[in-house]
């Protein structure tokens, strides 16, 4: 279903509204990637992170999980420093916890077929837990996700349980995958600006055929003898991927680098 | 495109397959949803984890990120003890990680349609990264996703960086989110079975009306005034969801609960 009518007044609507986000503005890192797709009549993107480094402060109920209205101590999109998190953890009263989260888009995609272009693109560049959502009402969405994150719990009802030179590692790697993170949203947007231009070319495909394209290494490593479907079964395998979104057959790796 | 007569073939070879995971078996929590999914003629589970807490350890490439081949020290589908921890961690001679992954399950869908069915069971049930994936010869892939992880880097060069005190404590929080991650699985199956009968009775939908549905309690206090379509947009929102997939205009909120 094509929807392009629809889907064009969806997406006026959409980019008409006002950022409800907190920053109020898209994230620096973010914003080529988010201008290549509003710029497509087949896309528009509704949310975006270009990944940050938290420090949220609250209770639990006893699930581990963290309640609403946690309070943010430190946000930041940029690496940070040990003091910036020790300065912040002195306002933490309750469960302080350290998390990173990497890059996060949603695009809202005119047809399915856009939606998988898109897919693999995500996937190939190192995004493996990317996925789509067909909505009831034909709205097809294509949520560009990571698994390669942090989350460390840092002090219990307001008492620091780590040394200060712990805090000191953290933020290193914090800031380490930060790095790695803009990495991949740069090889993000090479394979996407490469797919694009493939599909203008050649309108009666949507396939990306990138084997030989040297920026999207990401993949070349990958795919060489494995049929390029992110759908190939593993075999009925249990324990697989993990939250890292690996195959079963593979010798076991964290994430792909 | 249903490919039944594909489908079932697809079926047929996967499920003879030998299991590829380490464990060589379904993990005991995961087992109830992977068989009734199997038991269904459109669906088959390719791979699975019921939820663990892991021990690697691994040297990083300076990014961030493990390297390949790292150490497995510990891997349990149960709560642990700190002792088990520290046991493990007395053979870590890199950079020790702990983790906890919680529910993942990829299942082969029939149609488009059946998955977008399971797609909302996942969603409703807290599984909020899961995603669809179509492949290009329309084999169509429900992957069930959550965010609610743990990864704590513990050693630098085989340096300890925390107490035992700090395991301790870590262990109590992954053991907690262990407990939560089963709760949620079982939310899934009794979800599952509900959208399963009622497709079942309904042959023309594949709609899931749940709204009276006390077993999904999860859905009941998310959905109330919001359209269930999990694609809605939020407005061309920009920091929204984190790696949490919570919608922008929601008050800010670590995990569902």
């Amino acid at each position: 279903m094509d929807h392009s009518a629809e889907f064009r007044r969806w997406k006026a609507q959409s980019l008409s509204r006002a950022d409800l986000s907190r920053k109020g503005s898209v994230d620096e890192d973010a914003a080529e990637v988010v201008e290549l797709l509003n710029s497509r009549e087949e896309f528009f993107t509704t949310s975006s992170c270009a990944g940050r480094i938290l420090l949220l402060d609250g209770s639990t109920d006893g699930s581990g999980v963290q309640k609403q209205h946690c309070c943010w101590m430190l946000v930041t999109h940029k690496p940070c420093g040990k003091d910036d998190v020790m300065a912040a953890l002195k306002g933490a009263t309750s469960n302080a916890v350290l998390k990173f989260e990497p890059f996060i888009l949603h695009v809202q995609c005119r047809t399915l077929q856009d939606a998988q272009t898109l897919h693999s693109v995500a996937i190939d560049s190192g995004f493996r837990n990317s996925g789509i959502t067909v909505g009831k009402r034909g709205k097809t969405m294509l949520a560009v996700r990571s698994t390669h994150g942090l989350e460390v719990p840092l002090s219990r009802q307001g008492k620091l349980m780590v040394t200060e030179e712990y805090i000191e590692f953290l933020v290193t790697i914090a800031n380490q995958k930060m790095e790695e993170n803009k990495k991949r949203i740069g090889r993000f947007y090479n394979c996407l600006q490469h797919a694009l231009e493939r599909k203008t070319i050649s309108n009666s495909h949507s396939e990306i055929k990138e084997n030989n394209n040297p920026l999207c290494t990401h993949k070349n490593k990958r795919s060489q003898g494995k049929a390029r479907d992110p759908s190939v079964t593993e075999g009925n395998g249990t324990e697989l991927e993990g939250a890292d979104g690996l195959g079963v057959s593979a010798p076991f790796y964290l994430e792909d680098d």
